[in-house]
């Protein structure tokens, strides 16, 4: 049953004019001596409360989302895809909840502190974690903010939380309210988190009155709180009376809107529901979609009184969790962002020491979370020139098996060739399951790898099983739909990128056919043993993906490094018996043949960088097959390649 | 006259091989962590020992320029064009001699040193500083050997000296011979420099025997020394003999041709001239032409049986400081570049620490010199991201009137805005006069500009006095002739720029037609007290030229940047004053025209973002004078625009 619930909150003006004039100083890069990076989106860099401040300066309303943790590790797994989903309608943010007996703060994968720095490093939301202090310690406390400020968190909503149990007295030295919370969190931290507090537009349920919640909330406010979240409310008038008596501490004021489960909303939020809607719910109550679609229609209704009032500048969700009805919600508000612009090709994540990445590698093009966990101990990111400077070196290959990574490939799937190409056609394989991932794709096909799809399939039905590729782009605009990145005005281009596991005497062929091809195609090609055999001059990285665009610097984000590589290759080999022969019993034949082909294939990739005229790598696997046709002059052969 | 001498001279294998190890490293920036560049010629931050040891190993014959030290200030500013003229023909290296009793190491413009550093620092050549150590003392000669470091000489021709009178004796702890200089070398400066010692393939004049003399040219290379450059001979069998004599030491020979007066440098080197040459020159002594062509023949003949022996990597000039006979037989051997590829597209400097350098202001794209010299005392060379970072300060203005900086500008130039348009259409002015350059170029048009001439004679006209511009080019081949720089097979592109003075009712104007131009048009504006009116974001710099190439990163070679912006502004408008103004007397009304110009007109710079499109940037210019002619409405323009 899904019902309509309301909640409003408020947004104060942020505590001291000594802090904006650091905007966009702050812990930046700009003040280092290294060469910095073309700012392409001054929001990525900006903290939350300045991001509120230029959308409320140019009117321009925003929605936030609010999530729970979930209770097992499937769930998370999910969670983490909506997070995907619902990140690409553009929140200004999202928020976690904080239950203290559900161990919030520890390293499980469902804690609220995890959900949260997932949120942020891997999803690339700017994030609020809820933090309660009722009955804990200030060491308990500080433990908790010391962690979140260690996993690149810069947003603490501060709450009391509920006493456990009902015989809760003050605490002399303890945390009675949320006021000590946030005054903990300055004292401690200083400036380090933006702090939002709760506000109660009936007063707290356990206030003694509506006045004497007023102060309590200035109190907060004056302590360094620097926004509001108000509790629920059913209605437009109980907000907007709110926002007008708060209005002399100058807040301006957020609306807010959820979803779920009326009655145990109410229940947690000791609130009653107005008549007027239990009265149209009672008699409807088994009904879901009756419900869901009265929840809608109430939703919009309540959103529309009040951002046309003026004095909301934008609009809060509780999700519970689930996504179809914010969306729709967002969606017929027009505030659901259709054509979400990329600031860069790759997702990129929010974390503070990564606001200047600018550049990676394109191997873990389709396993971003993989390069991003592999590379969180990085202190600075490489910005402009990647793989020539003295890299630190990636994770263990064994540390980035986190369980959002682990493999969602079914068994089921029999042949590899067949596999691939299932997985390029998007089709169901013999035994009729789509084949929707593969061990190196997180995700289907990408709409651009989607223009290649022919030419893919037809090379993975004959043994070049591509694992990752781009077409050739010639200065398509920055807003092109499909391959468009970056701010508008601007034009993108890339250099044809083609990566496949291929046999040995494939690669034999190869690299005769290759020679044909210098300068034009750049390649590199190594076994699971191997060095790297490549004609990559200088071992320098070479720049795929590029933008140009008005008063800036080039951006290239995306290089073929050849340093870089090397930890690629370990990890795509590892992903053939990981992710794939360890479905299968010991000794299985289908074990086996995938054992095979990790102990005895060659990761290929090729660039050409002609960017200009039609990709020739179509042309060169081509020429691969008809030399193979043929036949090679074994001969020489043996003398020139691979003396492994 | 112009007769024809020769000279040999040899290349011995560097002396180490734990040097070789480092080839690549060295003093290279690639040991740094700071990002490095895209290194697009190996060439350019190599050692000479190493430049020598790949054109050898791949065939490739090269030639090197002997210069002396010019006389007079007028005679250096001369030979310094002849070093831009003949470097572009592409010589491995020059090389200045040294002349005990000119004061060859001092600061003067026409001392060896100054000579040698200029070819290095301005005119981007690899060069060769001889040095001589008779009667020298120890600590004279290490100051000059700092002194060169200090200026990024890294090659110094290690020589005796002719010993000044004739009751030369040796001394005990003195210099007496090379090899006592080359040990001092190596002792003080360990591997710094690339040492060339001189070898006598008829035996020196002085040497008992010419056998003794082989063994002195051993000393000197155990010593420490990388190559050896002959005296010079007439017959090639001389050399060859020479040749297979060294071959135990294990040396490489390299050819030499010269030319010039026979008489003075078979004086200077004791040498006698064979009798099938004298038994020639004698009966056309007095006819310069039938000499030059003698000469030119003889050098020919003798450096094809060279080059055809398979003995001899490369050919030596002494050019006696002319350049005709010198190119003719280089051309006619097929040796002179006649289509040099352009590394960048500005003149690269060849001092060690510029190795780095890749990426430059446009602004002083018309005065790289000045921009060389207001740069010296920079540590670093910023790559990639220049003006964002915390930048050194640039030379104070008044520093950069180096010699070969003053103006060539004739005062026969009246009127200022027909001056420019002379400039431009390269044609004579009122007073027949062609006008060949103006303060702000060194050079005539370039090529480049010369697409763009009709309409800027048309803007010239009308008061809009261009110093610097370039047409959009979207994706033209590296090696196009007008255009193209770095290694072939990539694409070079640019954003049309186009920079002027002009009155501040035109800027009015142009301020109010730019709004129409947002976000396709950045530009900056200042005049000679001002701050910058720009619409740049942040300040950022705006690529404006860059080039994409196989294998490699994208280089961005040329910005628009809003930092030293403001310091070419002040070069920019003080050139007024300085190389124009000054040139009349004072309170002359050409003198006061000039300096009203400097008080009054404004610095603009545009840029189209749009590379793909048509340049707008004559629209705009069109447009402002639109407007001017239909009138501003002047009532709100003095409150928006320049509150000076």
């Amino acid at each position: 049953m899904v019902n309509q619930v309301q909640r409003g909150d408020g947004t104060l003006s942020s505590r001291s004019d000594s802090s904006a004039a650091s905007a966009s100083g702050g812990d930046s890069s700009k003040e280092s001596s290294r060469c910095s990076t073309p700012v392409l989106d001054a929001d990525r860099t900006d903290r939350l409360r300045y991001k509120m401040r230029r959308r409320m300066e140019s009117g321009d309303h925003w929605f936030s989302l609010e999530f729970f943790p979930p209770r097992t590790a499937s769930g998370a797994v999910n969670l983490i895809s909506r997070f995907d989903r619902m990140g690409s309608g553009g929140p200004l943010f999202i928020d976690i909840t904080w239950h203290p007996s559900g161990d919030p703060g520890s390293d499980k994968e469902t804690s609220s502190m995890m959900i949260a720095s997932t949120a942020v490093n891997y999803c690339g939301l700017e994030s609020v974690l809820h933090l309660t202090c009722c009955n804990q310690s200030k060491d308990n406390i500080s433990r908790h903010l010391s962690k979140a400020k260690h996993l690149g968190l810069k947003n603490i909503m501060a709450l009391r939380g509920d006493p456990v149990g009902s015989d809760w007295e003050e605490e002399e030295e303890g945390f009675n309210y949320a006021v000590d919370l946030v005054k903990h969190i300055r004292s401690e931290f200083d400036d380090y988190f933006d702090i939002c507090v709760a506000g109660y537009p009936t007063g707290h349920p356990e206030a003694h009155s509506y006045k004497e919640d007023l102060i309590y909330l200035k109190e907060k406010v004056a302590a360094g709180a620097d926004f509001v979240i108000t509790q629920l409310f059913f209605r437009a008038e109980t907000f907007l009376k709110f926002e007008e008596d708060c209005r002399p501490s100058g807040s301006p004021c957020v609306c807010v809107q959820g979803y779920q489960s009326l009655r145990q909303l109410v229940k947690l939020s000791k609130l009653e529901v107005p008549e007027e809607i239990t009265r149209v719910i009672e008699p409807i109550k088994d009904n879901d979609a009756a419900i869901r679609n009265y929840g809608i229609h109430q939703a919009l209704e309540m959103c529309r009184v009040l951002l046309d009032s003026g004095r909301v500048p934008g609009l809060h969700f509780y999700t519970l969790n689930r996504e179809v009805a914010t969306m729709e919600v967002l969606r017929q508000l027009g505030m659901w962002q259709e054509d979400p612009r990329r600031p860069m090709p790759w997702a990129v994540s929010a974390h503070p020491k990564r606001k200047v990445e600018d550049v990676r590698p394109i191997f873990w093009g389709s396993r971003p979370k993989s390069y991003i966990y592999r590379t969180q101990d990085w202190d600075e990111f490489p910005n402009g020139r990647w793989g020539n400077s003295s890299s630190p070196a990636f994770g263990e290959l064994n540390d980035y098996y986190l369980f959002y990574l682990k493999s969602k490939s079914s068994k089921d799937a029999l042949l590899v060739f067949e596999v691939f190409t299932c997985y390029i056609a998007a089709q169901p394989n013999r035994k009729g399951h789509k084949v929707m991932c593969l061990p190196w794709n997180d995700e289907p096909l990408a709409p651009e790898t989607n223009m290649l799809k022919d030419e893919l399939e037809k090379v993975n039905t004959r043994g070049v099983l591509t694992i990752n590729s781009q077409p050739n782009i010639n200065g398509k605009p920055s807003t092109d739909p499909i391959v468009g990145w970056g701010p508008p005005g601007g034009y993108v281009f890339q250099k044809a990128y083609l990566e496949f596991f291929t046999s040995s005497e494939n690669v034999n062929a190869l690299l005769k056919v290759l020679k044909k091809y210098e300068p034009r195609v750049n390649y590199h090609i190594v076994n699971v043993h191997g060095r790297n055999l490549t004609n990559a001059p200088d071992m320098q990285p070479n720049a795929v993906t590029w933008g140009i665009f008005p008063g800036r610097e080039i951006v290239q984000p995306t290089v073929v490094d050849p340093v870089s590589f090397m930890f690629w290759k370990d990890e795509a080999f590892a992903l053939w018996i990981e992710q794939w022969a360890k479905l299968y019993e010991d000794e299985s034949p289908s074990r086996m043949i995938i054992k095979y082909i990790h102990d005895n294939y060659f990761l290929v990739n090729l660039v050409d960088n002609d960017f200009p005229l039609d990709s020739c790598l179509w042309q060169v696997i081509e020429d691969m097959f008809e030399l193979l046709q043929t036949g090679l002059d074994t001969g020489d052969e043996q003398a020139t390649i691979f003396p492994y």
